[in-house]
């Protein structure tokens, strides 16, 4: 047993307390089979004189591991690693192994058919140019604000309550803040009763299909469409209809023969700008959209994600503004306005809908943080919202139209776009080109750009991509398209 | 026409610019029937001089509404309402209807008998002592400190890019810091491989059980049990098996006979604090446990919410550092160590099963906060944690037996508990006393105390309930205690 100091290292200086770190060392040595069962352990004054620590810790590492079960003092005999200890299969643990580490696969089956291949968002590699999605550009966020309003709430005593459980609908303050702001810029007067605060769009998404749909229930979806949402759909195993989309937004006659066969669940349109091709959904086809769900009793799920942000006149007012009889599920977010890492969104439906996500929320993840969403509220009461609103707009309305010129300029007859009436990004066409060859070499020329396949079908290639111009300057933008050129002319 | 100053009134000092303002408050008309189809409307120069507003003003609004489609100008003869716009069912607004609400209840139908009635959580109502579950005191809370670290990370530019999208399974920082501290403090040898990063042990258990099941699926779970567990179990369409719970925690010869007649997909177990008795699985039902997974293929779903508080030995070791095949899901938290509203816990499993979890994360939210992750990795990193754990398990010790020796000497033979080694609350079963009825009648003197029929069956009253110490110093507990005693004594 004199290769006891062979098995235990000390590292004194670490968080954990000495006596531990020799209980727990003794316990994987019993794992691993280097102690085997029934061995009789040297006494404590030994083990002491071998790791040179004091004779109480090993005392009191040996407590432990008789409170813990792995071994037996036996009177007048001595100290003894436990025989009794059923442990599990040892023949399993290789010679050599000694400490362990979880397996790679789980021993228990399940579907892992289910996990579908979600297009990878680890962060930007360092040091590369990025055309995304069309996200904000952080450079921007009021996030001094924001860390100076949680700071001055959690100091205030009446605001404790706030790091406690208590908000699975979302603070009333933000609650009450988000429905006079909702009511003044899109027409929806609602109560604070008609919201959910959710993390971003996605949970909100996320929540109204898992209240609607039953496996195997029908909804409708445009093509190509938001692939982010699609994923949702899919995991709760909806039955997925795709309609065309084109330059008025999601076709909506092809909806009303679809209802006519099939009992449609819900319509996920995205009317403001339609992700990925930035159209705008027209009136007409609104009204026609709000008749059928009266008539067919589906919901409409309306993601209006980046209504803030229109360089034309102001945004048509959504869906939801003009729905009387309860047919509208219209979800929103905060991510695109402030930074994607603030996970604030917002559902407005009826109040039995309402209760209903509230109560699935808890069950996903109790509620959100309440003091960032008193934070964010204060944010907007005190005006900080709406100013990065206005400079924001304004930048990216430039940014919009210096990326749309170096496009013509520079890459001319090889892509065709429509200069987007808002949001963040440019859908751009190649022609002639293979896009997901571009998007490989640029990678190698410090240039990210998607493959855009995600949208393909196996009837249809898109060959297109979402160019976001919001995250980059000017300058940015040239070195970007001049890799383009670069691989194109090539 | 004169009539229009009547519909339309103008706040200066708004946010909402005045033009839109008119433009909004023309479509409420339009919409409310006050304006009809068709109509022809009074000139900008005309509106203009009843609102006391500048003429182009209006002729914005005016151009606004044309885009959106409500009005429409026909050359030398003027501007009206336009009569195609298909507004719906126009008959269904009340005559005196001017502003547009939700309507209470959706058009379209949804399972509405799936919403279980959760226990509420709403903030705890000001100025009342409360029994809460067993949570953290927030006046500990190393708020400042969390705020700080967030402040110093936003503030230096490579950490820019936690404002953005990219960390679904949680940032490499937070889950490498905890893979060492889980490595060093619990036996679990993970590597930042085997950590999902989770809003809460909430939603650790939604994910795994997400994963796990089928509708119909079968699974077991203790009685009594966590009911915030079962109804996460609940919404996914399980099939819940109960077995019993005694002294020695949850009864694995009953699990056993249960795998002989079902195909059992899940165990859920809380062995360090069974929730909400606070009893201990015992080392002997551990091994018994991973053995029956081993054969009988289930996941062990061990939920190790509040292994940080032990006031006796040491705690003993996790089930997952004795599981060599992949056979447990272990969940944890941070909630119960900082505060509830800081929203962070993790998943420890094999990494196939990790990355299902990841993606489906993807699917629910997208991602946690990325800055507030880094900054808890920080508060580990920085020691603040250790001291934050050391300094409230000395304080909750103390309350623990305040409240124990509360309870036998106020309220003697009216109830019975055992004082738990651990955790934040006493499991407390009332005798001779309807819990139901003092529950309602303590919130009258001030006291909020549960009425414990979360945890009943239809077989079964517990007339128990769990009495969370760890928030209340002792003069709170003794203002409790004597409220109860006054009532029990009635």
């Amino acid at each position: 047993m004199d290769f006891i100091q062979e098995l235990i290292t000390i590292a004194p200086g670490a968080d954990t307390p000495i006596y531990l770190q020799i209980t727990n060392a003794f316990i994987r040595n019993i794992r691993s089979g280097h102690l085997r069962k029934g061995l009789k352990l040297p006494g404590s004054r030994k083990v002491a004189g071998l790791l040179k620590v004091n004779r109480m810790t090993v005392v009191a590492a040996y407590e432990e591991l008789q409170v813990q079960g792995w071994i037996e003092k036996i009177p007048k005999k001595g100290t003894f690693v436990k025989k009794e200890l059923p442990l599990l299969s040892p023949e399993r643990i290789a010679e050599n192994e000694e400490i362990y580490s979880i397996p790679k696969r789980t021993h228990f089956r399940f579907d892992e058919a289910r996990i579908f291949p979600i297009p990878s968002s680890g962060f930007p590699p360092e040091g590369k140019l990025v055309f995304n999605d069309g996200f904000p550009d952080l450079r921007l966020t009021p996030m001094e604000a924001l860390l100076r309003n949680m700071r001055s709430l959690s100091r205030r005593t009446v605001h404790k309550k706030y790091f406690m459980y208590g908000g699975s609908q979302g603070t009333r303050f933000l609650r009450e803040t988000l429905s006079e702001y909702l009511s003044d810029t899109r027409g929806l007067p609602v109560t604070q009763e008609n919201i959910q605060i959710t993390k971003g769009a996605q949970m909100g998404i996320y929540l109204a299909a898992s209240i609607l749909l039953k496996p195997g229930d029908d909804i409708i979806v445009g093509e190509p469409g938001f692939t982010g949402a699609e994923f949702a759909f899919r995991r709760l195993n909806a039955n997925i209809n795709r309609v065309p989309v084109d330059h008025e937004g999601i076709d909506v006659d092809a909806v009303e023969h679809l209802c006519k066969t099939k009992k449609i669940r819900f319509v996920y349109v995205i009317p403001h700008h339609h992700h990925p091709t930035t159209v705008t959904l027209t009136p007409e086809r609104r009204m026609k959209l709000l008749e059928l769900a009266l008539t067919h009793k589906f919901a409409i799920l309306e993601d209006d994600y980046d209504y803030d942000f229109h360089y034309a006149s102001k945004p048509m007012m959504p869906i939801a503004s003009l729905d009387r009889n309860g047919s509208v599920i219209y979800i929103g977010t905060l991510t695109k306005t402030l930074a994607p890492a603030i996970r604030i969104g917002f559902m407005i439906a009826p109040e039995n809908f309402i209760r209903a996500a509230t109560h699935l929320r808890k069950s996903i993840d109790v509620q959100g943080d309440s003091l960032v969403e008193n934070a964010i509220a204060e944010l907007y009461r005190e005006g900080t919202v709406t100013r990065h609103i206005k400079k924001s707009v304004k930048l990216y309305r430039e940014r919009r139209e210096h990326l749309c010129q170096l496009l013509n300029e520079e890459l001319g007859n090889s892509v065709s776009f429509k200069v987007p009436d808002g949001g963040m990004a440019v859908w751009t066409t190649f022609r002639n080109t293979d896009l997901a060859v571009i998007s490989q070499k640029a990678y190698k020329e410090g240039l990210v750009i998607p493959d855009g396949r995600e949208y393909d079908t196996p009837a249809k290639k898109y060959n297109a991509v979402r160019l976001g111009f919001a995250s980059l300057d000017f300058r940015e933008q040239e070195q970007a398209v001049a890799i383009l050129k670069e691989l194109i002319s090539n």
